[in-house]
Parts: C-alpha cells; structure tokens; sequence
C-alpha cells in the first residue's frame, strides 16, 4: 500500500497512528503542501481534491481523507465499535472534526508556523479562526469532562482524529491550560501502546 | 423520533429526504437558524454545537452531525452499500461534502438569500466562497462525467448528501450551466421514486 503522505499534515498523521497500531506496513510518497501552487500532478487521477492523505491500496484502489481512510481501516477492529449507535456517535465526532475542528485549529497552525507568509498576510484571520477553535475545544472538554473517550469505553478512530490536531494546538497560538479534560486525554492516548509522535 | 430542524437549512433537507424514501415517521421541532445569537437552549444537552439538524431517537438518545444521522439510518439498506471499499467512498464523499462544499456553497447561499444581512457586510467574504465552491463543483462534473451515482451503480446517501446543497447552489449565487454532468446528475436525482421537494 502507498500513502501520499506529508509529514506535518495531522490528517496525514491519523493514518499513520492507527496503522502503526493495527501493524500495517505500507510505504510513503512525501507530497508537497507549504507551497500551495503546486500542480500535485501525481495526486490528478487519484482524488478529486489533490489532497493528502491519500492512500492506493494493494489493488491499485485510491481512497482520500482522513477520516473516511481511518473507518476503512478500523472498522471491523476495536477502533470501530460494533454498536450502531456508537457507530454513529464516532461518525458525529469525525464530522465534528473536519467542520469544526479541523478548519480552524490546523489552519491557524499552518499559517502561524508553517506557511512561511509573514504575519500581516494573515493576521487578521486569526481573531476568527481562534473563536472557532476556542468554542471547538470548548465542546470538546464539556464532553470529556466526564468521559475518559468521545465514544464508549474504549479509544476509537474518533480519539484518533481528533489527537492529531488538538495535541498541536500550540503551533497555531492556543493554549490549552483553560481545558484540563482535553489535556488529560490528550495525556491518556499518547500513554497507550504502540504509540508514534506526529515526527517520527 | 424527533427531528430539531430548520425548512430552510440543506444540512436538515438531507435528513428529511432520506427519511422520506425509508418511510420513517418523526415530528420536527423547528429551530430558528437566521439569527445566530439565539441561544439554542434547547439543543444543549443533545449536540455539543448546538446545531441542526440533531434527532433524539424512540429511547431519547440524541445523535447529531447530518451525515453521521444519514450513515445511521441508511446503513442496512440501499442507500450505503455493503462492500467496504464503497462504503469508504461514500465516507470520502461525505467528508468532501462537509469539508470543501458546503463551507463555500452553503455559506453563500446562507449570506445572500438568508441571512437578511446588507450586501455590504459580506460582500468582501464572496469572491473566496464563489472560488471555493466552482473548486468543489469541478470536482463533481469530472467525477460524474462518466458515472450516474457519486458511488457503484445506484444511488447512496453520498448522493442525497451532494443533492442538498448543490441543487439550490443559485440561491448563492452559483450558476450551474458549466457543469452538465451535475446538471444530469440532479436531474436523475429529483426523478427519483420518494423525492421530496426542500420546502415541502
């Protein structure tokens, strides 16, 4: 299996935690993204929006985003729960993760630390996207505050998706002191076994 | 069931049309969506972002995030396939739907023909919603041009998701004349047994 892959995307990085924990060996093509004008030519007939994470399986089969990529992967493991149900739930909380998540959190970490713009080309984004993301990790710590996972109990795909970004929050300017329930499962998942850092 | 709802919201219609085609009974609560700084008291304790549409099925569990409810009542039936392959292509293009289509298409359709808000103080946020969404567009005519269903050969909540916004993309503004394969696509959509019109 190949994962276009690009080692400072959290998407990307989803995928690499969950198959590092399910021990399925796959090779990486490093794709470009700071550089936001690139044609990723390699990437045209395999996903309609040039985006990585994109993985070919060993059929040759394309399959694109994160979250969609984790479920194929997960699901029929304990990543993926039986419940339908649950099922659903950890379905709400990767929606969650790519509407409200995602747009503002990993967008204000490549822009402040990656995009190598200088700060007045973005700055005035940032008000909006710390709002977002501000009342993104407010739901998250109203959630966990009594909960040890977003769903059942047992880490899911959901923990997956949702660790990527939010344990790098600092690159885009948040601090997380103000959700003690975030930081203490964000703690909880990087203690289980098997566990990769986004910079491996 | 209960539905909390809004008429005039996409994300909502999607629900309402798969309903319709499975012939499940539900009452709706309709929530006020025009004014963003209604509290939403209601929604508290059912959706960490207080939004629609949100369900609380037959034994009061909420569950939230339009597509997840799709996936919910849809797995099992027609509308998601069984093999594992396509069921994560019906993910990818749920999470394409969310992540890239209806920020831009729905958003604008929102500012321009809902919000009740003077032109002038969205006017500057358009030109990037208008880039976005033909980005998101192209994608669909080049993905359609040589197929009648986003995935396999029938219809799935894929399409239901991609039929709710794209249909009414005029309302922000988008002209759909340059893409005929969506246009086709649309059209084999509504012509479906069970359609049901957004303002029913």
């Amino acid at each position: 299996m190949i994962l276009y892959n690009s080692s400072i995307s959290g998407n990307c990085y989803k995928v690499r935690l969950l198959l590092a924990r399910l021990g399925v060996d796959y090779e990486t093509r490093e794709v470009e993204v700071v550089d936001r004008t690139a044609p990723r030519d390699e990437l045209a007939e395999l996903n309609p929006t040039r985006r990585v994470p994109t993985v070919v399986l060993d059929d040759g089969r394309p399959l694109a985003e994160s979250n969609a990529i984790l479920w194929y992967f997960g699901d029929g493991t304990p990543w993926v729960p039986d419940d339908s149900y649950e099922r659903a739930q950890v379905l709400q909380w990767l929606f969650f993760e790519q509407y409200e998540h995602e747009p503002a959190i990993a967008v204000a970490r490549f822009l402040v630390s990656y995009s190598q713009l200088p700060r007045e080309q973005y700055e005035r984004r940032l008000p909006r996207l710390e709002a977002d993301g501000a009342k993104a990790l407010a739901a998250m710590e109203r959630h966990l505050a009594t909960r040890e996972w977003l769903v059942g109990e047992s880490p899911t795909i959901a923990d997956i998706s949702l660790y990527a970004y939010t344990h790098a929050a600092d690159e885009g300017g948040f601090d997380l002191q103000p959700y003690p329930a975030v930081l203490a499962w964000l703690a909880r998942f990087a203690a289980l076994p098997g566990h990769v850092p986004l910079a491996a």
